[in-house]
C-alpha cells in the first residue's frame, strides 16, 4: 500500500442502543450445566445483552435517533445511511433500508450495507471518510446493528458465550476548515488461509430451505477460536509495522487503541503483545461481550461519553474478523 | 442533494462468467405445467443460466481473472476486492473474502461486500469512484456474483421465472491526467414505503434454524412485482429530473442508458416512458434474465465488447431495487 491523505471528516455525535434483556455469566453457567464461573473464565464476559422483541432495524434506528439528538440534527438533514454490520436482519433488502423504514421520515437518503463481519464499522468509517472528503456526500449515518444471539450454537458453548447484541451509530460530517478532525491512515488486509475460521454457512451455498436437524450446526455460527487467534498473531507484527510506516508514527503514540472486543483472553494477550497501558488499550468486553461490528464503535462511544477521548485526540480502531481480515483506522476525533 | 465533482476513475477492463447450465423458457413451461410460451410471455426471458456445481465465489473469481487478463494485469497488483451483490454465498464471511480464497494469490487485498440488492453494482461503482479519486486505493476489482436460483419460490412462478445466475467484474483504476474517463454525477434514493415489496426474510429476524415446510415461502424470495413497478413509476419522474439538474444535461443526451434488467415488461414500459431509442436503451433480458446486481455490469460488458460503447462515451447506469431503492450513475467510459 502507498500512503494516502487524511480525510476531513468529523464524528459529530454518536448514539447507541442495548437490548432490554441483560444476560449474566452465571445464568449461562446454569443454562449450560457448567459449574459457576465457567462462562466468565472462558469468555471474560460478565454481562451481555440479547434481543427480546427488538429487531436489528429497530435497534439501529434508535441508535441513529440518539446520535441525531446528541448533535441536535434531524434525520431530514441526512444524505446517506450506511449499515455496517456482520449480521443482517434479512438477506433482502439491505438493513439500512429497514432502518430508514423505522426512522419514519419524509426524506429519501441513499441506503446501503457494508459487510466485512467484525471489521464492518472500521471498513465503513474508511469508506464514508472518502465519500465525504471527496464531496460525494456532506454527511451520513454510519450504524452497526448486530443481532448475534439468534444464530449461536449452544452445543459449541465456547464460541456462543462470547457474543452480545446491540447497535451503535456515528453521525459523520465533512469537517470544515477550522476543525482538526480527520480520518487518517487506514489499512486493511485479508488473509484467505483463514476464510473458514469463522462462518455462518447459510447463503446461496446453503439455502435455509435445506435446513434439517441432523445438520443443525451447519446453519449456525461456527468458530475455530484458537485458529482465529493464531491467525491474527501470525500477521499482527507485519501488519502493524506496515501501518506505522504509512502513518509515520508508532501505535504507542496514540491516545487510545480501540480493539475489536473478540474475547477476554484475546484482548489480554493482544494488549500484552502490543505493550499498551490499561489507560490506552480500551477493553469493555466484561460488560458487553463481543458485539461483532458494533464492539469498536460502542467502545469509542463510551470513551467519548466518559471524557477519556476528547476533541483532537488521535485514536486507532483496530480489528480482526472473519475472512480472515485485519484492519486499522486512524481517527482524529 | 448538491452537485459533486466527477471522479477520475477508469474501467480498465471487464470480465464475466455464466454458469454452464442454460435454462430455456420452454423447459420452465414444462416444469411448471404451463402451456408453451407462458414463461416467455410473462418474463421476456428466453434464456437464463443457473449454477450447477459453481459457487458465487468461484464465478466471481473467474470473472475477476478474465477482467485481469483483459487488462494484462495480475491479481498481485490489486489493492481491494469489493463484492457488490444482492445474494451472498454465506452470511459469514463476506463473499469478497471467499472470492480472494478462490483467486489463490500471494497478496492480501482489502475485501468487503456492498449490498443494496439490485443496485449493488451501481452503489459499488459510486463508492469505488470516491475511494480511488480520493487516493485511498489506486485500483480495485468490483465484482457482482449472483446466485439467484437457489432461493426462488416455484410456487410463485411469476417472480421465479425472471432470474438467472452469473458474475461480472470491473477492474477499476484511478485515471491518469491524460485520460477522459470518469465516474460522474450519481444519485441514490430509498423510498421506505417499498421496504417489503421484495424480500428474502432469512436473517437475524428469521434464522434458518426456524425453517419448517409449512412456512417454506417465508424462507424464499418473495416479490410483489406490480408494487415494485408502480413504486418505481411513482418516483422516476422526480428522480430523473433531480439527476438532470445535478448533471446539467438530459438523460436523452447520453450514448447509452443501461437499466437494471428487472423484467421484460418493466423494461419495455420504462423505455417507452423515457422515450429512448432501442439503440440507446440497453436490453439484454431475453438472453440472461434478471441477474440481480450482475445485470447492469453484464450489459455494460457486452456493449463494450460489441463496440456499442467506446472510450469517451457517456453512459448512464440506472436501476431500481429492493428497499425500495433507485439509483443512477453517470460514467464516461
Amino acid at each position: 500500500m502507498t500512503k494516502h491523505k487524511n480525510r476531513s471528516v468529523q464524528i459529530l455525535s454518536m448514539g447507541s442502543y442495548l437490548p432490554k434483556k441483560k444476560v449474566f455469566a452465571d445464568e449461562l453457567d446454569k443454562k449450560l450445566g457448567k459449574k459457576s464461573g465457567w462462562v466468565f473464565d472462558y469468555s471474560g464476559v460478565h454481562t451481555r445483552y440479547y434481543v427480546d422483541d427488538e429487531t436489528a432495524a429497530q435497534m439501529g434506528a434508535t441508535a441513529c435517533k440518539r446520535a441525531l439528538e446528541n448533535a441536535e440534527r434531524s434525520i431530514e438533514d441526512i444524505e446517506c445511511i450506511i449499515c455496517a454490520s456482520g449480521s443482517m436482519q434479512q438477506i433482502i433488502p439491505c438493513t439500512a433500508s429497514l432502518i430508514l423504514e423505522e426512522l419514519k421520515c419524509n426524506t429519501n437518503p441513499a441506503c446501503f450495507d457494508i459487510n466485512s463481519t467484525c471489521l464492518s464499522f472500521a471498513t465503513g468509517l474508511d469508506i464514508a471518510a472518502s465519500l465525504l472528503d471527496n464531496g460525494r456526500y456532506s454527511n451520513c449515518l454510519l450504524v452497526s446493528s448486530e443481532v448475534a444471539s439468534k444464530n449461536l450454537n449452544w452445543d459449541a458453548p465456547k464460541g456462543a458465550i462470547l457474543f452480545g447484541d446491540g447497535a451503535v451509530c456515528a453521525l459523520l460530517n465533512r469537517a470544515s476548515a477550522n476543525e482538526n478532525s480527520f480520518v487518517g491512515t487506514s489499512l486493511f488486509h485479508t488473509y484467505p488461509e483463514g476464510a473458514h475460521f469463522a462462518e455462518i454457512k447459510v447463503g446461496s451455498n446453503l439455502p435455509a430451505r435445506e435446513y434439517c436437524e441432523d445438520r443443525k450446526a451447519d446453519f449456525l455460527f461456527k468458530m475455530d477460536g484458537p485458529a482465529v487467534y493464531l491467525g491474527v498473531l501470525e500477521h499482527i507484527h507485519d501488519f502493524l509495522k506496515e501501518f506505522e510506516q504509512l502513518a509515520e508514527r508508532s501505535i504507542k503514540s496514540y491516545s487510545a487503541v480501540i480493539p475489536h472486543q473478540g474475547s477476554g483472553l484475546g484482548l489480554q494477550r493482544m494488549q500484552k503483545r502490543l505493550k499498551i497501558s490499561d489507560q490506552r488499550f480500551i477493553n469493555i468486553i466484561h460488560d458487553y461481550g463481543n458485539m461483532i461490528a458494533a464492539s469498536i464503535p460502542l467502545a469509542l462511544h463510551l470513551m467519548i461519553e466518559s471524557g477519556r477521548i476528547q476533541r483532537g485526540d488521535h485514536v486507532l480502531l483496530l480489528g480482526g474478523g472473519a475472512g480472515l481480515g485485519m484492519g486499522i483506522v486512524e481517527l482524529c476525533y
